[in-house]
């Protein structure tokens, strides 16, 4: 680090990162991400929504493919075509080049490579780093901890193999109409969004937490420019932080709510259609139920306290009242 | 610790320990849980399980009362009623007696405790500790994390009123007839299943990654005989680790896989109705998609694999050779 610490650092930056971004032509993709490490620290929650939203686009792929029987020619097509609509980015044009790779290994021209890759994941662990690091804030990411829990399952194979042989499951048919397809694009459209929702509400409560000072703004200004979440979605963001540059969480933005209430008819009808065909949606899942319980004034966990000072004396709050309680519970009358 | 190590130490406390339980009449609740600090090891992992399970049960009270309308004192008698049979546990239990408790704060005989409580959870870190320590074994227990996820959702109260009222989400109406009630039973007792199965998938992998050496069937025993998550269900599992004590993943005994069989059409009934009266069902969605992913020979992560590939070079295997190849993806025609 430069004595002046980060900032004085970038300064010294900056000027050939803008002539590098204006000789290309585009948005600068760099800026100054604040202070402490919060470079470092942007990247990694990058990796975590990049891993959410990978998580979900194998989920829709599984769907299509699994449930949907359909074949690496039209995946292609379908994902060329989605990328020219919202859900425009670099994750989904990369997999519908994906789809249409052969396979150099072989001689048969209807081979392709994605069939012949082993569908056990690997990591670098910067996913692992977000979900955990979230635990400590504590900050709520249920669908980047889903992409990691999912990833880490896959490594079992040989007990998915025993598995599979002693319970048989049968998937179920999905008709893959023109109805279909338009719900899943929107159902996908709607995860990725909480995925970037859940990401950002970590950079806002640890860049407070950590005195990091994060530009939320200049956040999605760089990630649209150049990165592997980059994406058209984001785009709708910039309006939320330049109204808000400290915004807690993304849901909270008026557009974005409208955005999101649009699309959950299709997310509920995907999940449900999903699940009926037992094709695992761990990722999708958790975006809808982080949804649902982000919009609940109430939730449940009046009950979690309950049973908690029930069984270990950890007392409780009320709603009616400032302080801290605990009850003799009655066990029997 | 003492020379001999932990093994040492517990023969000194043996009888004693087995002296107090045969006085009381019961299967003994202590037994030696192996090497390297282990026994603090399966309190932590016990404490994980625990947190899922209250986190499931915190879904199906919200099921059965924000959508179905349920009062207390009908929740107190089917608590009351499913503790008689295959759900009976102490979890179970307490939570009957819950909803029982009047209010002692108010001098009204119709309120009750439970619904004065704060809607957001503490927590002590034991759960947040089980899934911090399976991403780096790794090892997946989804169900956890979720607990942990939406247990920190919880606590962002202001946040959550806030979004209630921008979105004012209309729950939908559930009708609680008998069939509906059979399942929601049915349903959770598949999801304490895979909650326990994943827990104990845990410790079989930290016991050999962390050289632990612990008794899976005294686990069970030990559980069984007394602690918060003690339950029916529980004696299920004895014959399983009886016959392979150390069994990899309960979801690969015969017997295991027909009590969820029998089961998973409930499930998946269940979370579909939530999902539509949008009641935030994280847990149990994590419960089903754990199950669904674990029984499938192929995943779709060679998709994952494929796009880790392409944009970072980060190698992949393939299902019909070995070794470790890469792929210079083409991104244009």
């Amino acid at each position: 680090m430069m004595p002046g610490g980060d900032q004085e650092a970038y300064q010294y930056l900056k000027p050939i990162l803008e002539a590098i971004a204006a000789k290309s032509g585009n948005t600068p993709c760099v800026a100054y991400m604040g202070n402490n490490a919060a470079g470092h620290y942007v990247k990694m929650v990058h990796n975590g929504i990049e891993y959410a939203m990978m998580q979900m686009i194998s989920e829709v792929y599984d769907i299509l493919h699994r449930a949907g029987g359909m074949e690496n020619k039209d995946l292609h097509q379908l994902f060329l075509q989605w990328n020219e609509g919202e859900l425009h980015s670099f994750l989904i044009e990369i997999t519908a080049e994906v789809f249409k790779t052969g396979d150099a290994e072989t001689s048969n021209p209807n081979d392709f490579l994605v069939d012949k890759i082993l569908d056990q994941a690997g990591s670098k662990g910067t996913g692992k780093w977000t979900s955990q690091e979230a635990m400590d804030l504590p900050v709520s990411i249920p669908t980047i901890d889903m992409a990691v829990a999912m990833r880490d399952l896959s490594v079992y194979k040989d007990q998915r193999i025993k598995a599979a042989a002693l319970f048989k499951p049968v998937i179920g048919n999905i008709t893959l109409d023109e109805a279909f397809l338009t719900k899943l694009e929107e159902a996908l459209a709607f995860c990725f969004t909480i995925a970037y929702a859940q990401g950002l509400s970590m950079l806002a409560k640890a860049s407070e937490q950590w005195e990091m000072n994060i530009p939320l703004p200049s956040v999605i200004q760089v990630w649209k420019a150049g990165c592997i979440i980059r994406s058209a979605l984001l785009g709708n963001f910039t309006d939320a932080y330049s109204k808000e540059p400290r915004l807690a969480n993304l849901l909270l933005d008026k557009e974005i709510a409208v955005l999101l209430k649009n699309r959950e008819e299709s997310i509920r009808y995907i999940i449900g259609q999903a699940v009926q065909a037992k094709i695992p949606v761990a990722g999708m899942s958790s975006a809808l139920a982080y949804y649902d319980a982000f919009l609940s004034e109430r939730l449940p966990v009046n009950l979690i306290q309950a049973q908690r000072d029930f069984f270990g004396a950890h007392t409780y709050q009320r709603i009616d009242k400032e302080g801290v309680f605990h009850t003799e519970w009655q066990q029997e009358e």
